[in-house]
C-alpha cells in the first residue's frame, strides 16, 4: 500500500467530490486543520462539492452546521445530499395525495419545499392509507420504532404506493466505539418483509454523482470527468461510486477504513481506488 | 389444482405434524371444528405434534394455552418450538456466563430452566459486555426497539459471541388484514448491519424437523419417514421444510395461501406440496 | 389495470426511450408495423433514443441490424447499448495493460476501439495474469463456458482488478419458448464465487439513463425530464429505472409480462408504470 | 488465538466427524501421516466417520480412493455424503419418471441405486421434458456447460420439478493456487435465473449432521451429542454447521483457513470453533 500526500494530488484536478463524515468531520466534530483544505482549495479556483447520504436536513441546515463550526467556506450550493434527489423524484413522479414519511420533521423539509403535504408515519391513521401516495425513509428518528415501523409495514401491504429511501447507508457512527442504525438500515428490514422494490437513492448509486456533476456543471466548474477527484472514506460507497462513474478516487484514513485494514479490504472487495491518502487535511 | 379431502388422507400414516398459525388456529382464535381432527386421529390411534416456530413461550404455556380455548388435547409433549432448539443449543454449547436476550420476561424461559443467567438486552449495561456469552432473539416484544435494538448492534461489535435467532419467521398475522415483524424480521437486520453469521432456529431447517422425529421416536410413534404426514399453510416453510426431510405434506388453504393464489405461487417457488387441501378440519 | 393507446400518450412528450426486446422486437424480429411509429415521430418531431442492455455487437451494428430488417429511421447515433457505458468505463479508468473479456470478437469492439488490447478468456494464459489490468464480460457466446468461465474465476484469484459486466440480464429469449443464459446472468456466478464486488452496467441503473439523458441534450433535445417517456416491457429494468430517474414510464405487453400477468407484478413488486399499453405500435 | 494440540482433545469424544478435503486429504493427496490418527483412534476405541459435500461419486468409490491412496481404515461405512442425503429425498419423495441430473454417469449412481431411471441433461430431448420428474445437481463435470446448462434452465422453465443440488460447495481446489467452480455453484445461478426454491444438501446445513449422526446411532456409537467433535478446515459450513448441530467443534488449518487469517474470520464471521488445532494429524 503506498501512501499519497492528498496534497500532491489535488492540484492536478478541477473539481473535488468530498464525503462529509470520516473525511470532514467525525463524531467529535470537525477533523482539526480541515478549513485549511478549503482554504487551499479556494486560493488555487479548484471547486468542491460535499457529496452525502445524509437526508436528516436540508442543504441550508447541513451547510449552517459546517459553518457554525468554524468551516466558513461550506454554503448551501457546495451540498449535494442524497434528500436532494429524494426531493428531485418526488417534483417529477409524485404530484399530489399525503405524503409519509419516517423522520423527524426537520427532515420532512425535502417534501414539504415541493408543496407536497407530509405526514408523519405517528401521525397518520391508517384509515387513510387510501390517500397515501408515497412514503419516504428519511431518518431513524422522529418515530416510534416499534409502532411505526410496523405501521409503515401494513401501510404497504394495504396500498401499492411508491417507496422512496433518501439515505441506503445502514448504520452510521455516534461515538468513537458505538454506532446507530440508519434509515436504510431499517428501510433494509421493511423490504425484505413487504417484498416489494423500493427505490434507494445514495452512494454508491451512479444518480447521485451524476446529481453532483450536473450541479458542478451549472455552477459553471468543468464538465470533464478527469478533472473530478472523488475522497472518501468508505470503500463500498464513496470508492465504488466514484470509480463507476468514471472518476479517480483517494481513500482516506480518518474514517471506516483503518490503515491497518485498508490493504485487505481492497482486495477482498476487489473496490481499487486511484491513491490512497492518511488524510484530505492539507497543511 | 386438485383439492383433496383431509379426512381420505390421514388414514394413509401413523404421524401427523401440524403447523399452529393458520392450521389449527388463526386471529380470532382456533378454527371452528379444528377439536374434531383431534378426536378423530385419537380414536384411531393416530399421533401427532404442532411444529411451530415460536420462542415467545415456553412449550408448556403454549400447551395450555390451546387447551384453555379448549382443545384439551394438546399437552406440552405434544409442542415442539423453534424455542425448544434454540433451547438445545444453549445447553450444549453455552455453559456459563450471561446470556442477552431480546423478548419478554415470558420468553426467557428457555434460558433460565437451562440453570443460566439470563439477561434483558434492555437491562444490559454495554459496561458488561465482556461478560456476555451469547445473544438470543426469542421475541419482538419486551423491549423499547430503538434503545435495545441499537444496544444489540452494538454489543456485537464490542464482543464475539454466538446469536442464537429462534424464530426465523419475519412476519406474524395480528388481525385480518395487519401483520406485525417478527423476531426473525430484526434479527435478519442486525445481522446484515453487523455482517456475522447468526444460528437460526425454525422451519424451513430440517433440524425443526429432526427435532419432532427424534421426539416423536422418544414417545414411541414410529419410525418410518414415510408413515408421517406434514400439514402447513405456508409454502416457503412448513412444505419446503417437510419435503427437504422426505415427508409427505399437504397445503392448507386457511392461512397464508389462498385458494386463488395457492397455482400460481407453487408453479413460481417450485415447492409443490403432495396434497392440497381446503382445510385440516374433519367433520 | 387501464389500457391507455400508445397513440394518445407521445404527443406529450419530446423524446421517446424505447427498450429494444419486447418492445421493438422478438425472437421472430421486427414487431409487425413498428415502422409506423417511428413515421409518425418521425413527423411530428418527436425525438427517440433505443435504450438497450446489449453488449454483443458495437452501436453500427446494432443499427445495421435495424435497417437491415426494414427499420431505416434507426441510426448510430439513435442507439444507447449498456456496452458504450461499459467502454466510458474503460475510457476513464483504465489507460492501460491487457484487457480480457469474455465474450464475441465482435463484442471486443467496444475495447478495441478505445485503442486498448483485448485479450479474450479463451486466449489467456494464466501466466500473463500480472499483465491484466481489467476482466470484461460482454458477451454468453465466444468462449468455452467450462474451462474459460474457470479461467475468469482464478484469473481474479490471482490479481485485484477491476470487473466490469456489460450487461446486467440474467437470460435473454432465443425462441418462442426457451431463453438463454445471458453474460450478466454468467458474471452474477463468478462475482458470487469470488466474493468481489463487480462494476455493472445495464438497466435500471441510472447511469444508462443519464447517458440516454445527456446523448438526447448533445443532440439538441429536450432537458426537461417531463418531457421523456420511457417504454418499455420489463418491470425490474425498464420501468424500475425510468420511474427511479424521474420519468413517466409505459408498460407494454408484447414482451415480458403479458396482459394476464401485468396487475399481480405490479402489485407484488411496487413497480408502477405511469400507463400501460398494448403495443408500441402506432397505427 | 490460542493452538490446542488434537491429541490432546480425541481422548474426550467418542465419535469424531472428518471433513475430507482440507483435513484429511488436499490437491496433492493424503496428509502425511494422516494414518497416524486412525491407528490411534482405533486402538482407543474411538469412531470416526467422514462428513463430505461430494456427490461426483458413491460412498463405496470414495472409500476404495481412501484405501488405495493407503488409508484402509475408511470403509463404505464411514462415509456420509452430500449424495446419500440427495438418494434419501429421492427415494422417499420421487418415485417414478425420468430423473434428470447434471455430472458424470458415475454419479449417477446415486440414482440408479435407488431403481430409479436417470438421464444425463446431455441426453436429455425437451421434447420429454414432461416425463422429468426431477433435476439433480450432481457434479460440475460430465457434461457440455453451455448447451447443458441452458438446457437445464430452460426444461425448468417448462415443468415444475423439484431441484435437488446435492454438493452446496460453489467451488473447489484443484492445484495449490486454483479452484474450479463446483455443482453448487451453477445450481446457484441457474436457481436465481429460474427464480424457483433449490432442495440442497450438504453442510452447513443440520440435515447432513443428523444422518451422519443418526448413522453413528445405527452403528452401536454413542447418541449423546457432547461425545461427538467435529473436524474440519472451513469456518462457514463444518463449523457453522457443527455448531448449530450442537456439537464441539475443531477447526483446523491445513486447509481453507491459514493461520494468518483464522483470527480474523472468525471475528468477522462470528462463527467461532470451540478449538483451534495446527492439524488432524496425530504423531
Amino acid at each position: 500500500m503506498e501512501i499519497t500526500s492528498f496534497k500532491s494530488i489535488v492540484n492536478n484536478y478541477q473539481t473535488i467530490f468530498f464525503d462529509a463524515f470520516g473525511v470532514l468531520k467525525n463524531h467529535q466534530g470537525l477533523l482539526p486543520g480541515i478549513e485549511k483544505t478549503f482554504d487551499y482549495l479556494g486560493e488555487r479556483g479548484i471547486d468542491y462539492f460535499i457529496i452525502t447520504n445524509d437526508a436528516s436536513r436540508g442543504p441550508e441546515e447541513l451547510a449552517l452546521d459546517y459553518q457554525r463550526r468554524g468551516l466558513k467556506q461550506i454554503t448551501k450550493s457546495k451540498i449535494v445530499s442524497s434528500g436532494m434527489l429524494a426531493r428531485e423524484y418526488l417534483k417529477y413522479k409524485v404530484k399530489s395525495g399525503l405524503i409519509a414519511y419516517l423522520g423527524t420533521a426537520q427532515s420532512a423539509h425535502y417534501i414539504e419545499t415541493l408543496g407536497l403535504k407530509a405526514v408523519s408515519i405517528a401521525d397518520l391513521d391508517l384509515e387513510q392509507a387510501e390517500e397515501v401516495s408515497a412514503l419516504v425513509f428519511l431518518d431513524d428518528e422522529g418515530f416510534d420504532w416499534y409502532s411505526d415501523i410496523n405501521k409503515a409495514v401494513n401501510l404497504l401491504r394495504m396500498v401499492n404506493i411508491p417507496v422512496i429511501v433518501s439515505n441506503t447507508d445502514k448504520s452510521y457512527p455516534v461515538s468513537r466505539k458505538q454506532v446507530a442504525i440508519a434509515a436504510g438500515g431499517i428501510a433494509n428490514m421493511v423490504q425484505d418483509i413487504v417484498g416489494k422494490k423500493f427505490i434507494k437513492f445514495g452512494k454508491p448509486d451512479a444518480q447521485m454523482f451524476i446529481f453532483a456533476y450536473e450541479h458542478s456543471v451549472k455552477k459553471g466548474a468543468v464538465q470533464d470527468k478527469e478533472k473530478i477527484l472523488m475522497v472518501g472514506d468508505t470503500l463500498t460507497t464513496d470508492i465504488l461510486g466514484g470509480n463507476k462513474f468514471g472518476l479517480d478516487t483517494v481513500l482516506v484514513l480518518t474514517g471506516n477504513t483503518l490503515e491497518k485494514h485498508a490493504d485487505t479490504r481492497i482486495s477482498a472487495s476487489g473496490i481499487i481506488p486511484t491513491y490512497i491518502c492518511d488524510s484530505a487535511v492539507i497543511d
